[in-house]
Order: structure tokens, then sequence, then C-alpha cells
């Protein structure tokens, strides 16, 4: 077979398979409200391209027999430095939806951040969780839906709160605006009761609040007492002050390029905000993410772990909980055959002597 | 829908949409008249890279309930830091011409530099303005062509002249030479009565005037009072010059890539010119730009406002006055929702901050 | 005849050529299993890449009439800087095997790396070598394995080993688990008695030892007081360590982009690496060689000689033992053509100040 | 008409369109001969792409009625610093050769470098010529034969010699090989009497003197007083030694990527060689120029004037003296124009405050 690119329906080998095949599964309407980003994609290509430019430094002679890509974050021990991103709507594309993520997650040892606009309620999915559980929130102008949902989480025994700040509303995003894009029947936010959403952008007008400011901390310290990360910082000066108010962790994070078309690429932000952070919180990073090396090379320049999210969706869209599980597990032992292969047995001592400095011009990935 | 190039019909989405529109229906020979460029469109194309190799640096957690991208140029406000650039012919591809061009800008609050070259008058165009009207002049071997020009302009109130300053003759525009384009019936120049335009290049090898110094600048203050803008400016030592001149503000351009093929993408060039300027006077930038990010991009890097040229006859094109409207309305809504996503809502606050430098070797645009 | 890849049948003109000629011949799973590698192949295409960037700066008026490529390696003289890399089982592409490798070697006055898995055994290569026949090896979790393997080697005349310590277990090769790929009956390691191998990846988890570190190297002294080389480092501090444990030799290899995809291009690594070993042994580099050019380039690089591998099996799939022959011939004349038209008869005289700076943003190769 | 490509058959509008045009007269192998270069054809692209990647940076309201383009060369005066560049056999694309050459390039005010190789003997030219006729020579084996042709070039009129330094034998152009290109009946050496050639790379292999060095400087000088040029330079070393050995000018050139292919190209060799030149010579420059702009651009890195070679065989192949002529003159009137578009209205000002800097990873040509 001379083209690596050609997918074998029946048995992924790369976690960038899982799309090919989701997409030949998919409503295109839908595939492409789970694929697209916002304007021309530009951010969305520049995430993984910067994973691309990536070019790794192995050691040799180091005893790999066993490699443990363990990590412990926020004083719970996870399998891999791997966590599922927040994502909209699992229901989308498995009926489901995020009972069949949690539960392919939680075999693998890996948390899952549940969506606010999830299509299952926290109930269902706490009951099936084996590993952490966080809850990824939108500020509403109706505060009090907020209040609500944060109460509810606390119950459901979700362990943190992920805070989405990259968006005062839903980015513009082309596909889904050519294609009229709406919700089936029948896929609706299980943990807003009462929410009508018209179509996603539009209800995001409506229901965000773009008067956010860092006083939505205090704010939110005030209403629950669960570790709290901010999600969608991308510079130096917003890491800082993240810090300064107290965040128990950071999200270097673009949305997966559905917000800011033109945004830096989250890996060519981290460094900064790792510099500024200076490993006072732990720091997770999103977009792009497909490989072990890529994992690493988050690592490499100051993640503590990655968020992984379309790959769900689509391992998903494939076959439900096992699909998922497979992706995962792929994932994951690519990350500790990567391990081996650099010479890093330990995530923990690993950094940016890891990587090679890319010659310009560069451009054969 | 898989392919967010594919353009609906009925639906523009991006300010680019309105060029493939207009390339369906608009003669092929008007067609490469108004898109060409001189040469090999290397300038051409170099302008709207320049763009796509921006990286911004989106800031969180700013109140952005109000984003008003109103400016204040030359006294006058305008709606957002943008003017629809001088062309010659808007009845090229519309009947109606720059009157359906300058209705539209007006509901938009935005101004709109008449070219010499315009196929309407400027007593017509005067009576339906709702924003500033300004005038770009040629000098003319025959002085006082130029000088009759000036005067009329005066009496119809045109607030300001812009001097082009790049074109002792039009460019090579290839596809043009190659069409043996001609002005079809009835496109002439409403403003120089009595002129007979063989063809435009053609033309302008006998009317512009090749010995152009900067002595010109005396004579135009000697024949008019109005604020005298500068247009085709790509340098430092010209910026300087211009400003010791005393002119009342720079057009960094180079033509739409028109002119010389292998000059510098004016966005490259912006920041030398902003640096030699250092705030005496507005500095404008035309050359590829197609949305929100873009206008910011050359705003962090010193500029006061854009011109913005081909998609205003693309959309003229497409639907005469609603037409230019609506992609004025689709570009200054992205200019806004780009203020939100990135957390600037007041324009005067923008600097190179909000820029990342773009990893070596970056081409996924 | 307008493209010069177009490739005729009877008379391959570059080393390149045998590429193609061979694709054509093999069965498609040999040739992916010949021509892959790890994971999406970033590595194996960036190893070309590197050699591609390179841009010459050649003296003239030197007397050139005596280009003699011919180096001192480990006290033998090769007719030049160029041995056969180790390649598993050249029984695959032609019946000879490494028979017909040696032989047109030893023609050309080259030696081979004969592999652990070498489809003809040892005894009989020696018997037709007129060239040094060096023998690469693992180390397997099996001890006993690798010392009897050691001990046949220096009875059958071997001249140093090359001790592979980029292989923990063999990388993750998406052609060959696409293909399933097995080797065909009759095709298997004659120098390792008793071994049955399912496929090789599977056997490599089984057999190969991920537990080996520096020590290992006193291991092997203890064993065999054959010279020994060491194969896989790409950085710096591992080229230290190896001096510092006495190898007789470095190998720059990622293992042709078969073991960690995303790894650093051979050729982008070595100058780091010659830095540190500083003259102390020699320094052999393999990764997408194919031209006089290439060589020269490492060689300035740093390298004392290089290692070709594919085009090996290549020219072997073509035409056997003459195949092989010719093509090591086209690679010498190329390399001695190159030393005329760069002005360096004597190789020893090569450094750095034969490349150019490549400008940024090239990438018209 | 959308793409500028496109080549009308009667109208050429760039000196590139008479690429196309003799592409589709000459015989294949004939096309292959002039156009091809050597190995992979990397120099080949390179020296066009090293003058794609320049930016210029225009001057404006600079009086530009009289740009004069034309230069004064070791004492005479050039209509523009732009000679034909020696290439062997015109005859090969049209039957009257370099005498229509010599006569376009007259018309012109252009000088020709005629080539040892020429088709039709120096009388012939001489008798022809309006402009300087210079002598492009190799050193051959057999001495006399290149004495007896510089005798024969004092006698006829040449005005100075220009040695070809690069070329110990002819690099291996792999079209040819492929074509087993041999010369046409009718089309040989005409200023080597009795000279037979098999093929042109197997001659050279017979003829070429691989031992020549910088003593052969002292030797030319012995059997002519004409003033000698160096051709064939490409780093700093070689031009000062060449300046040391008092000669006349230095052309940097790699033979239009026909010699060591990965040479790198001449417009990234120029400015080291200018610098080390100093101005004490003339230096030109050949490979890849086909523009006003690119003319410019190696004046401003240093170059007094250029060779344009391909060119001159594509125009000689469509339309024999009237197709040389009128290439001759676009390229001339692109210069001036360019002179006035960039506000050069002198050539003798241009240096590097011409060129802008091209940003990093920029590819868009």
């Amino acid at each position: 077979m001379a083209d690596p690119q050609v997918v074998d329906d029946l048995a992924p080998m790369l976690v960038r398979d899982y799309r090919e095949l989701a997409r030949r599964r998919l409503d295109p309407a839908v595939w492409d409200f789970v694929e697209g980003g916002a304007g021309e994609e530009r951010t969305l290509r520049a995430n993984q391209a910067a994973f691309d430019r990536i070019r790794l430094l192995p050691r040799v002679l180091v005893d790999v027999s066993r490699c443990n890509p363990s990590v412990e974050i926020l004083k719970r021990r996870w399998c891999a430095p791997v966590a599922v991103a927040p994502m909209a709507f699992h229901t989308l594309v498995h009926p489901d939806g995020e009972l069949a993520t949690v539960r392919a997650a939680g075999d693998a040892g890996l948390p899952v951040v549940v969506s606010t606009f999830a299509g299952r309620t926290l109930e269902e999915l706490s009951a099936v969780a084996r590993a952490p559980l966080w809850l990824q929130i939108y500020c509403f102008r109706d505060r009090s839906v907020t209040r609500r949902l944060l109460e509810r989480a606390a119950e459901a025994g979700i362990e943190a709160l992920m805070l989405t700040v990259d968006a005062p509303f839903l980015g513009r995003r082309i596909r889904d605006l050519r294609n009229d894009f709406r919700l089936p029947a029948g896929v609706r936010p299980a943990n807003l009761p009462g929410t009508e959403l018209a179509s996603p952008m539009a209800h995001s007008r409506l229901a965000l609040d773009p008067t956010l400011d860092w006083s939505i901390l205090s704010w939110l310290r005030s209403v629950s007492s669960l570790p709290l990360l901010i999600k969608g910082i991308l510079t130096a000066d917003d890491a800082r002050r993240a810090v300064d108010h107290g965040v128990d962790g950071i999200v270097v994070s673009n949305h997966g390029g559905r917000q800011l078309d033109g945004a830096v690429a989250t890996l060519d932000a981290l460094p900064a905000v790792a510099a500024a952070v200076a490993g006072t919180c732990p720091i997770l990073i999103d977009g792009g993410i497909r490989r072990g090396t890529d994992i690493l090379a988050a690592l490499a320049l100051g993640a503590s772990a990655v968020l992984i999210g379309r790959p769900v969706l689509h391992a998903l869209a494939v076959n439900g909980q096992s699909g998922v599980h497979a992706m995962l597990s792929l994932l994951t032992t690519d990350l500790s055959d990567t391990m081996a292969l650099t010479g890093h047995p330990d995530l923990t001592k690993i950094d940016s002597s890891l990587l090679a400095h890319a010659p310009l011009g560069t451009n054969e990935s």
C-alpha cells in the first residue's frame, strides 16, 4: 500500500484515521458543525501546523522498559496527561453521547471535561464516571442559570470547573452559516432545563455575557468552592493576571479555531504563557493534538497535560463507547511508545531540550 | 458542506465571497481590468499574503459589550476606520457606478475617495453623500486640467484631496494588454470633460506627468486649500519628506499591485513608515484588506484607517448599492466582532502587542 | 523530454531512478516494508528535505584532474566515504540477497554493514567480501543470542560491530500494519538459527531489550574485541557520552525515519554531534543520501562517511548484483564529479565553508 | 482572461512568454538541451526563485521623465546593463544562429558574448556587429586550439575575452543523457575548425582541461592583450583572488544551473562577491534574469550589468533576428519603466536601499 493516508475502515492505525471514518458516517451539516472553525479556518489549520513543525531530539540507551505516562493533576492521578476537551452535544454524533465518552475515558483512566452544552445530564455521567469529571462553564447574562448549574455540578460530584473566557459570543463559523445549521430534534442541553437553542451561534449572542471581566472570578468563588481553571488564555499578560487571581489552572486554547480566526496557534502561544505562570499552577493546552509526539512537544514547552477534542467525536461517531476507548488507547499507547523512543520514561523530566530548532523554511511535513 | 470556499449565490458570508460572485457576472475583460495587477501579479499576491501571515494575540475577560469601531480622521468621525479606495469607473461594473457606492458608504457612515476617473460627476455624488467625500487626483501634464478639477472639487464640497504619487504612467497590466482592453462605450471620466481615453494605459503615457517631484505639493497648496494626503508611500524616507512638506495624511499603497510588480507588500512597508511619521499625521493603508483581523493588524502596525478597493467593485457588480452596503456591513461587523474577540473594545489602544510573531516557515494559510 | 523525472527502464541516470524502477517490480507489501517510515513519515521526508535545502559554494581554478574520493576509516581504505547501511533481509527483494550486495560493494571497494536480520549467513558473505564487512547488532533480551552472533561474527572475519541504540522495539510503521505485513516463506534471519519471526514489529516487542542503557557497552566489550560503533545518535549529549564510553565511531541516524516519527532530520542533527565529538572518532550518517552533493554536505558538516540504505535495495530489486554495482558506481562517480565541480579534489579539506546559508523561506527544491 | 500565464502566440507581453512559444516550436531534444540544467535542476530553479523573493521599495515624486538605462562597461557605452550571455550553437534553434543574435543585439545597442562553440564564424559576426562583441573561451587541453582561437578573435575585432572557469568538464545534464542528445548535422563549432563533437558532454571530457588553476590567467595574458573577464565565480575568496590576478571583470554565474546541481543561486552569491570586489572591477551576473526588477535587484546588490541567456534562444527560435530584437526591447523597456516606477532615473545611484527585506516564510510568488 503506497499511500499511508488511505484508511482501512476496520482498523484505524492513527488517531487521524477516525476523522475520515467519521466524515463518511455523519450528516454533512453535523460534520461541518463538528469540524469547522471560524472564518477562513486559518487558526484551525495553524494549530496542527504548529505541531507538524516540531522536531524531537531523542536520547538513547535509557532504560525505557517502564514508560508510565500517568500524571498527577490537581491531586488526582490520570493514566496519561490527556483529558477529553469540553465539546457541546456529543449526542449529535451518537445517541449515547457523553455517556459513552465518559465510560470510555473512565476505562482509559482519563478525565472528561463536560460541556455546559452536554447532551446528557451531569447525574447520568457522574453515575458512570471512573475518572475525574470536570465541568466547562460559560457565564450567562442570566447569572442565576450559571449558579444553578454550579450547584447541580457540586451535587453531582464534579471535581473542577473550567471557565471559558474566549467567548463573549460564538465565533463566526462560515460552514454553519452556509448550512443554516440547527440542532436536530432531540439534541438539547441536558443540564440547562428550559433552554431552547434556535441555533448555537444565534443563542450565544443572546445568552453569553460580553461584559465579563476579571471580577467574574470572585463571583464564581463566591458561588462555588470547586477548583477553577480558566480556558482560553493565549498571552503572558493574561496568564499572569489569572495566576494573580488565584486560578487553579490555565488552559491555553483558541477554542479549536472556532472563535477568532487569525488567533495564534496554541502551541506557539504556550512558551510565553508557561514562562509567565512559572509553575505556580498546571497548564493545559488544546488544539490539534493527534499524536504522542504532539503531547511530548506540549509538555516540553510547559504544559502539564493536553485536552483532546474533535478526535473524541470522530471516534464516538464511528463506534460509540468502543470507538472512543480504542482511539484513546491508540493515543496513550502512542504516547508511551514515544516516551520509549525518545528515551524519556519519566514525564516529569521532560523539558525543551527535547525539541530541535526546526531549520527555517522547513515545510516538508 | 466540506469546503468553506464554495459560495452560495444568495448569501455572501465573507467579504471574499463577493469576488467569486462578481467574477461570474462580469464580462471577462472587465473582470481582468478590475482584478488584475501589473506584470506577473507578485505584488498583488504579496499584499494578501502579508495579512495571511499575521497571527493575533487575543486578550480575555475584557468587557466587550461596547465595541465601537468609529474613529476620527481629519476632524471627522467615521463609523469605522475604513474608507472606499479610489478606483476608476465604478460605472464599468454597474450603471449606477459611484452614485451607488457613495450612497452605500454613506449609509454605513464611511467615506469614499472618488477617483479622478470616476464615472459619475462630483456634483451628483456630493448631492447624495452622507459621509466625507475625498477626491483622488493625478497631476496631469496639462496642469490646467488638474486645476479645473480642483476648483470643481472645492465647489462640490469635497473635503480632502489624495494625490497619487506612484503613477508617472500606469503599470504594465498584462491581462489588459492581452485583452486589448478598451473602455466600453458610455464609460468615461465624468469629471474630465473632453477627455477621450483610447485605453487607460495608453492614455496614461500621454496625460500623466512623469516629471512630478516634491515641488508639486507647493503647487497644489497654491491652487487648493483642501487638506492634502499623499498616496503611494512605501518607504520611511519618503514618509519623512511628506511630513516635512506638511501633508495632512499618508497612504501606504502600491496601487493594489497595479503599478510596480515586485513592490513590497503594503503591510510589510507599514511599520517603517509609521516609525518615520511618528504620529504627526494619519496613515492609511490599502492592498489586500478583506477581514476584521486585517484592519486590526494594520492599526496594530501604525495605520489610522484602511482603504478597501476591489471588494467594493465586486459587491457593486453583484448587487449595486445594496451589495456595497451589505459588503461594508459585513466588514464593519467583522471588525467589531474581532475587537470583541481580541478583547480590544477601544481602537485607540491597539498597538503591536496584539500581534504574535509568526513562527518562521509558517505557510499554512 | 520535458520531465527529468520520467525514468527510462534501461538506463538509470540518477540514484533516485532506481526507486521508481524497484517500485514497479516489487510486491506492493514488500515495497511498503522497504520504503515506509514510522507514523506519518514526517522524519522520512525531513531527512531528504534537509539535503534539498543545502546550497554549495563551488571554488574555481583548482586542479581537479585527480579527484580521489577514497577515505580511511578505522585503519582501512574505502574507495569512497560510502558504506552500505544495515537493512534487514535483502533476500526480500532478490533471491541472492546480501550475497549480491556484498559482491557489488566489494567490486566498488565499499564496505557493507550486515544486518542482524540478514537473509544470508555471515560465512557466505565473508567468503565473497572484498571490502570490510561490519555487523549491525541489536542486544536481545536473551543476551546469549547476541553473544553467539558476536562469536560467529568474529570467526567469519567481521571487522567491526555497529550497535543500534534507537530501537527498544521497532517503530510503528503504518504501511506494514495496514498490510498486515509478514515475511514471505523462505525469508528468515540466516544468522539467528531457530528464530521465527511472526512479523518484524511483533517480534521486536518480544526480542529486543528495552532496558538497555550505557552499561551495555561494557558488556559488549567483555564479549567481543571488535571495534564498536554506536548507531542512532542524534544529540550532542549522547555523542559526548558515547565518546566517554570509548566507542570507535558514531552513526548519526534516525533509522531511516522508521523509529520515531517526528525525530529531527539527521543532517540537521549532525553539526551538534560533530561539535561534541570534536574529531575523537569517526562520525557516519545515514538518511536521505542520494547524490554526490549530499555526501559533500555531510562531510562539510562533520561526517567522515555516509551510509546508503534504501537505494541499495532498490538497485538490488532491479538488477541484482549488477544493479547494486551500477547504482554504487553512479553515486561514487557523482561524488568525484561533484568534487571536481566544487573545486575540492581532497576530501580531507572539506569544511563548512563549502555551504551557503540558504536564504530563509527557500522552498524551491 | 483569468490566467495571465496563457500566452498569445502573436504578441508576447513578458520575456517569459517566449519560453512557451519556443517550447512549442523546437524539437523536444533540442528544447531539453537549451532548457535543461544539471542533475535534478535544483540550481536552475534556485536562480529564478532568488529573484522571485526580491521585494523592492519604490521612491516617489522623483522626476522620471528621462530614465536612461545606458551604462558604461570597460570604456564602452551599452544601451542597457544587459549583454547576451555566451551560449553554444544558436544555430540549433534557428539557421541564422548567432548572426541573427548579433544583429538584433546591435540594433538594441547591446553586446553579445560569443560562445567558443558558436555556430557562426567570428568574422561573419564581426561584420554585422554594431555593439561590442566579446568571446567566451574555454582553455582546452590542447592549448594551441585556444591560442589559435584567441588570435582569430583579436583579428576579428573581439573586444574582450570571458574565461569560463566552472567547467573542468560539462555537468551531468540528465535530459540530454536520457535523450542521448547529439548535435544535428550541420550544427558545428564554426570557430574550431576540425573539431568533431560526438556529443557535447562526451566531448567536454576529452577536450576541456581539468588541471586549470589560477596560473592560466598569466598564460592568457601572455597570448592575448584583450581585456579578460572570468566567468563562474560564486565566492568572495575566488573574487578576491581574481581581483588580485588583475582580471578586468567578474561574472557571477553557475552556468545557468548546467554545471553543479546544488550550487548556490547567483543572486544569493552576489552580495559577498560584490563586497570582496569592492568596486575594483565590473561584476556581471547571469541566471534567471527575466524582468526589469531582476536587473535592478542585481544592480542593487552590486552588479554592473547582467547577462541574459535562454530567453535569447527562445526568441531566436520563435522569430529569428526580429524575435531577439523584440525580446530585448521588451526587457529594456521593462527596465526603463521599472526605473521610473521605482523612482530611480539614474542607474549609478542604485544601491541596496532599493530592496525590502522579504518577510521570512514568504513564498507567495
